[in-house]
């Protein structure tokens, strides 16, 4: 008989979503965050039941314990995993639910399943709308770890058959939603390329908002990030009180850093990391000696920081 | 009372099942190709009516005439409208489907507007799959002309009130379809250099077509193209006996050529034409001497050609 | 016996030296400049003839008549042929040495000898050092005209028989000099990538000077433009009050859209002028749409403008 | 009193040219190859002293022993290091000439300092030129080993004060010299998609050749990377029978991952490395789905692989 108990770790926007999703479904959540207010408010709303320690969380759980980590990256994760691995027993699964670069993951697993725990690594995509579309979940593990967590893995995903995978060993969720997050750069490049384009052909006049909600049905590039394209636009396609300024959040970099290592081109995903780095004044000591080179040979004018 | 009834001339792959897309949903099509077979067999097949000639074409058309030309764009659709042009009265409507450089599109509907016929410029997405889906449709033209139009723009489309847009004045229809095209182009690569880091990740003995699957539902890259990608992939993926070589067609070019034109930086939708352009081996003279500059510093070994 | 007598027009940086270097070399200079005070400044300061008018230019120069325009591209030039076409004689021969599209230069030509007078398109390399260390010239035009001009060519270039060449036909010497200047931006980008990135490794406290200075001797990548780069870091590589901004002045674009037109792939080039328009800030409406994507559906926070 | 005598491991055409180099300056070699006769036929050619082995070499040397490693980075490198240590004493100074990934060079450095032999890294650039003209020489390492290295640098730089340089700790020779080698690739790129736009303007018959050699004199362009181009072109400038296939040898990939792990963006260099993989068919898979992709929405054709 299946095990229906699951430990949640990290009550971000991610991690308390993802636990609503499987209170909702049925299934049985202890919650707990290192500020306990998140766990007991989240246990208020839910009725899931919120641990006030690790020891709780783990005390709370029927065994072969299954615990997600839904941490910040590094740092945070690994913290978490050298306070929760003493309290686990041998068979206990740890699933590590953060982006982390794969490398990364394997090296942690390898201390995990030292102490006899079993490790499985699971990318998440879905975001903010995850609650309720459903997760897409990309996990690395042993078979027989990864069979034991499938009631969850259908629980969080769009389907109970499909939006999640069992992609390898160890290692390879994690790098599999590594490589879906650097296509999402690309195509999110590509998208906002086009509509500087279409903003820039000022004389067309374009209603930015119609284009993106026409493209949205039969076209070519119909998309689920078209579909938020058209959102943000419908409400405001001027975007005048918005920095030009792009974050990033280290996948596309791993995604760059992974091409490079297996020398594989990968041009278009390299670039849009870049042009973020751009927006973020990442290009502006070599800016700075491009205009001064100018200035040598040509006797440019070069503009003064004010 | 609005004229239910059009003349479709260009019967290849597109023009053919745009006109039974319209007839499918009641409305009157005359067709006609230059190989008359196209046309006789297509009104066998479907019971519309089949015009042996441009001047047939015309006098089987009520008043005011709309023509659609679904034409190889440049020579085929230049001869096809000085053709008709003389046979239209003022007031009719020329439509020009086909992929075409929106500044060419004005320059030709200079051309058909001095002549006293109204011109308006149709951009089509959906290939093969229009037929059952619906075009998207992005058109240029007078409001006048346009409405018009409206009732075979509402029938091409994947519904009536989605999925087409009139844009604005003549050449924004094929402007908003050539960008379309373009981040088609951004999207597409960013897709391709993903799938290819996967499958050069070989110690992880990825499925990729389960990957692409699983990136359907739930994933930030789900998109038309990505599930055309998983049918692709749940065939072949290996694809052994395909030839690295990808083809152009024109939209990616015009593209990057007005994104240049505008100064807007487009770098993600020109280096995937670019990297299209290395694939044809378009970029040999600069490799060869690239090989030939390291054979002279360094001693470097240069292949030869065989 | 070869005419030692030539007009220049247009006494800015470029023209002034040019004309210096020409009187210096023992030929006979005749100046003009649309606010006259320039050329009188310069004929008191060489002895050359300042004319005061082009009239009183095209009277003071023996026949065959050689004219050479060194004014902005574009409409400054342009109007100064409309003025000083109707003065001259078939035969007379008419350079224009700005930088300009050559494609231009060839539609300019064919105006300028339907009057009968012979046109050379001249690009002229070399900016502030060319008075001492001569000028590189890239020269388009006929066999015979270009013949004529010699004698100013092998005065203005860095050797009599070296830094000059007759490229081919009228458009040619403008296309040349346009790619010069393509690569020129690719050379300047890559230098300045790796000034940034030896800035940015902050634990080695190099100092860019010294490694610039190094580099310039039995280095691969010694060249002028890391002359200019050292020279420049020996002042000041903190950069501290120049602003990231990079302008850029046609032939950088130019030669992208040639590359483009014929699909030839020159991704380095046209990444290296978009790099500039991103400094420029021309890629603010992709990064805005950018960011509000992330925050769609990560929940991601935008920065918002000041 | 400094001491004269150097060791040099490895007899390829870097190793053996800079030995030559050194003796012709009057300092004192003794030369050791795994292959013994390269020692000895160097040996013959110069009357320098070849060692037979690794422990003949070391007792060959007056103290304190001064070695400089001319291997391939990697296994070669580190395998006689392995080999040479234990032969030496505190004091001695090992030299690492290869190109290396610097961070491989500080890890190596630490065995070494730990035998408490001192450890120099020495990025070495010339190609097959330097012999003649000197090498640049990029050196990490305590003040101490490179003062006692310094007579050593000043005879194979281009001039004792010029062309080399103590860049800071060890691991900042290599790192510098693995920059210079990033802006080579990004160098070279544009100067070869420069001349590839020149070459596919067939309707001017250029000369390029005369093109590269006119550049080299008061061009913007000029450098030693361009009078290499010179030479090649005015040998050959069809490259008929010159494979399009560009190798890479470590550097440029090394640039292109010290950039992203610093957040710089260096988009030029990082593209001119993938161009060349692209080149070597690195690019075949993205290609190939691409293709297939094209085929699933347009029914356009498939090139089949013979």
């Amino acid at each position: 008989m299946s095990n229906k108990s699951i430990g949640m770790v990290g009550l971000g926007r991610m991690g308390a979503n993802m636990a609503r999703r499987l209170h909702r479904k049925g299934l049985e959540v202890t919650v707990y965050n290192r500020h306990t207010e998140k766990a007991t408010d989240l246990a208020k709303e839910t009725g899931m039941h919120a641990a006030e320690s690790l020891e709780a969380l783990v005390q709370a759980l029927p065994s072969r314990r299954i615990v997600w980590l839904m941490l910040p990256a590094g740092e945070a994760t690994q913290s978490h995993i050298d306070s929760i691995l003493p309290l686990l027993n041998r068979g206990d699964i740890l699933i590590n639910g953060a982006n982390a670069f794969y490398e990364d993951s394997i090296a942690q697993s390898k201390k995990v399943e030292a102490a006899g725990v079993n490790y499985v690594d699971a990318g998440v995509s879905g975001g903010v709308w995850g609650l309720q579309e459903g997760y897409a979940l990309m996990v690395g593990g042993s078979q027989e770890a990864v069979t034991q967590v499938t009631p969850f893995l259908e629980a969080l995903a769009p389907g109970t058959d499909k939006g999640w995978l069992h992609c390898g060993p160890v290692g390879s969720g994690h790098f599999v939603k590594m490589v879906h997050n650097g296509i999402e750069y690309g195509m999110m490049q590509a998208l906002a390329e086009g509509f500087a384009i279409l903003q820039g052909k000022t004389e067309f006049g374009l209603d930015l908002a119609k284009v993106a909600e026409m493209w949205r049905y039969g076209s070519v590039v119909r998309s689920w990030l078209l579909d938020l394209t058209a959102d943000t636009l419908a409400k405001d396609q001027v975007l005048a009180d918005i920095a030009p300024v792009v974050a990033d959040s280290g996948e596309g970099l791993w995604t760059a850093q992974a091409a490079l290592a297996l020398k594989i081109p990968a041009p278009v995903i390299t670039l849009a990391l870049q042009m973020r780095w751009a927006s973020q004044g990442r290009d502006g000591y070599a800016a700075k000696l491009l205009a001064m080179m100018r200035n040598q040979f040509g006797g440019h004018a070069v503009q003064k920081e004010d």
